[in-house]
């Protein structure tokens, strides 16, 4: 299934003034200072780095060579080459420097913090496959500014920034969300909301109020692996139910509940009900029937992240909407529609929660910005950003249905029907292999090791729809796919 | 010493058509609603209420009547009247309402939560001696309005939103601070620096990087008890060093190091190294040096809050300028300068530790607004926030004067030298119930007992220069004080 166009040689030039090895070094140097190759990983053996990139063993290990030199790689006996871990600090003391205390704490999730950093990679080039949000291209970006200028002349638009704002955010981007939370069936009053630095800081400040180190929380699996991420540097245990296309796994997580002793049981149920990222599915009905019961049964509060909402059709049904925010705490954003540096996200809680809740967000940032929520308000108000989510969206539908041929034509298949922004796609080789293989040619995926509480090996990765479209790319995958598994090559 | 004047009756009015004791009840009501007067916290007895409000103690019986109907508060016998805990929610489960775990986690410095709520009270009324920035109105309103709209068109301003930002912030910004450390001695590479939603942020985020749950923490005493509670929320243990006005008093500190367990030892010292808050003190070069010995001795890293750099006289020294940031995170923010709720801060850290700062700055809030950071950039690079703190400090010099007079006049003695925003000032009688009693007439007070991690009865209160100039203000403290202090009535 692979086409026969030759491999797009972004990496190595026999043409360039430097010789093989310094180019292969150097490309090695970079991924590992952009930490896209992180602490510990290991490089592919010598005989693996010259088939990938059609050089001599020789050059390999000329270019390991110069790694090591350089401090950025270690050899192990036997076992290969290992990026090493960022040195400490030249004069700082010894304990400034990873202790035994510290090593366990350093323990955040490479992965996760290896595609977090991939999320803000070139951001002047082509869009990639591997992307989370939607390409810069496809959003106005005239909206926010005009609603910036909307706020007033400069005295007006500084004066956002005099005072402290209230602590539950700017009274009318709440107003607006009021109207907003109703349109998907969620009933909140202004004062269940308060706004935040983002979803980000909204599942932060909610985690924080709700829980301290050593509790446990249910996550889906898969699902975000900044989400394990955070949980994971708060000292939280998170306890993964398998994600189907219509929710969790119900009698699994049950089973999990009741595996725990217990004092350990879940307190919280983190999850992503509409167009879940990365599967695409969303909640059914039945199912967020029963899941709330088996809240109610084992007494576990929900964290409902519906940060695709403005992609995905009406309707959907929200927990929250169901439960009339009683245990259930609805997050939501705008950086997958409208602009994700904006930073401004919001969290509708129950009403005897939310005290707590502006407490939590004052003790971590103080106040949120004014003039991004003005502005945001702005937009909300004169129904900008419902227009142009419309327009995103029949956007989306034609760029899905083009990419999903696209995937299926170059061999693969879809794990789950393709919805929203992200397919959940089976390759047929290991992803993480071939995320770095893909790399050096310049295209940056996100391998499915990354969905999962605990990484392992899989077929899956997620791809972007909206900026998966580019032939060439697919090419590519079908071409290192089929070097992989010698099944395809004869 | 207490003036003659009649009391500015701002609370209760005999010609208003509610009765008396509706309009005391009322008053309570929205004290307790706001927080001004916290859960747990005791109303005054029938007897104070009834001369601190100069009504009948049958007026103050009917009131707390009311408000025991309305839930707000409870009786208990032989003890008084208490506010009650906030309600669990009507159809919640028990475990959404507070069971023993949860209130243990609850115990939030209820005062630190009353102070935060304070900043943010009455945003158009009068400025308030307690007030913890300077004073809108002194602020330029103008200037990063017009920076914003020096950053181009709507399109222009939109895209500064479109795509997630650099995770270390704003490069021009970052640029822009570099020259700012440089005037304060700080040699940092543009590198080294993360920008973060305020100082607040910035605070949070390497205390959050650094530690864990469990670990203790050194911190000045008196401080700003916001940061004891930001501390206690996330499980970790403070340890007071009494606060000098040249610095921590360092045997002191040394002492409490060597009483932990050797794997319970402080791991990190959090400081305001010049104009400290609440005493206005500044940090000395021999116990900087000293200081910076005992960090290396002990092993334990420092965050050295530099929140009011922009108020201080040149070249005091900074621990990050002498440590050349091999221990020393420096925090800065632009809240006392330029605008509370622009939300800009930043953290100049060892090199070794950046990229576990952005890590952790990911995981709370992502990225941060690139309008406010590029509008901020501005401002620095055309040199305007440089002339306009000339002139704040030169109008806060004048206040600072005028206020000093105001307050030795009517009996209160300055226990630090006064400097910068806050004075530290013994009123002669406890300043928690003379909080209160102002509180009653309009007038928002810090009192001392704010200030100490584990609070305590003070005669000591923080002020405000630039809102504590008003001489009504101190004719109601005095005679409020005269009230309280019999010796003073004879």
């Amino acid at each position: 299934m692979s086409t026969p166009d030759p491999a797009p040689s972004v990496t190595l030039s026999r043409e360039a003034a430097a010789p093989l090895a310094e180019q292969l070094a150097g490309r090695y140097a970079e991924q590992i200072r952009r930490r896209l190759l992180s602490p510990g990983s290991r490089l592919p053996s010598i005989r693996d780095g010259a088939r990938r990139h059609r050089v001599s063993a020789s050059t390999v290990v000329a270019a390991y060579d110069r790694l090591l030199a350089l401090g950025l790689v270690e050899a192990r006996r036997q076992r290969g080459y290992f990026v090493r871990e960022p040195a400490a600090p030249a004069r700082g003391p010894a304990g400034t420097g990873p202790g035994p205390a510290e090593a366990r704490r350093l323990l955040l999730p490479i992965d996760a913090a290896t595609l977090m950093r991939g999320m803000f990679q070139a951001p002047d080039g082509p869009p990639m496959p591997g992307l989370g949000t939607l390409p810069a291209q496809w959003l106005d970006a005239a909206m926010l500014g005009q609603a910036v200028r909307r706020l007033g002349n400069a005295r007006e638009i500084g004066a956002l920034g005099l005072q402290y704002g209230e602590p539950a955010g700017d009274a009318r981007l709440r107003a607006a969300l009021v109207g907003l939370l109703a349109e998907r069936g969620v009933a909140a009053e202004a004062g269940q909301i308060v706004t935040t630095v983002g979803a980000t800081h909204a599942l932060d400040v909610v985690t924080r109020a709700l829980l301290h180190a050593g509790d446990s929380v249910l996550v889906d699996e898969p699902g975000w692996s900044v989400e394990y991420a955070r949980l994971a540097a708060l000292g939280l245990r998170a306890l993964p139910v398998p994600r189907r296309e219509d929710g969790p796994d119900l009698a699994a997580m049950a089973r999990l509940i009741e595996a725990q002793a217990p004092h350990e049981r879940p307190r919280l149920y983190v999850t992503v009900s509409v167009l879940h990222n990365p599967t695409g599915g969303s909640l059914s009905l039945p199912v967020a029937h029963r899941l709330l019961q088996l809240a109610q049964q084992h007494d576990f509060c929900i964290l409902e992240d519906d940060s695709y909402a403005f992609l995905a059709p009406p309707h959907r049904p929200r927990l929250a909407a169901l439960d009339g925010l009683e245990r259930t705490f609805y997050v939501g954003g705008f950086s997958k529609i409208l602009a994700p540096n904006w930073r401004v996200g919001f969290v509708a809680a129950p009403r005897a929660r939310v005290d707590r809740l502006i407490d939590t967000k004052l003790l971590s940032t103080l106040t949120t910005p004014g003039l991004a929520e003005a502005a945001l308000a702005h937009c909300l108000e004169q129904g900008w950003l419902r227009r142009h989510a419309e327009r995103i969206v029949l956007r989306l539908d034609a760029a899905r249905d083009r990419c999903v041929r696209l995937a299926q034509a170059h061999g693969c298949r879809f794990a789950t029907p393709p919805n929203g922004l992200f397919g959940w796609v089976d390759v047929g080789c290991d992803t993480e292999r071939l995320a770095q293989t893909l790399l050096d040619q310049g295209w940056w995926l996100a391998p499915g090791a990354l969905f999962h509480a605990t990484p392992r090996p899989t077929n899956l990765m997620r791809v972007n729809f909206a900026s998966g479209q580019d032939p060439a790319f697919w090419q590519a995958l079908a071409r290192a796919r089929d070097a992989e598994v010698p099944a395809h090559i004869s």
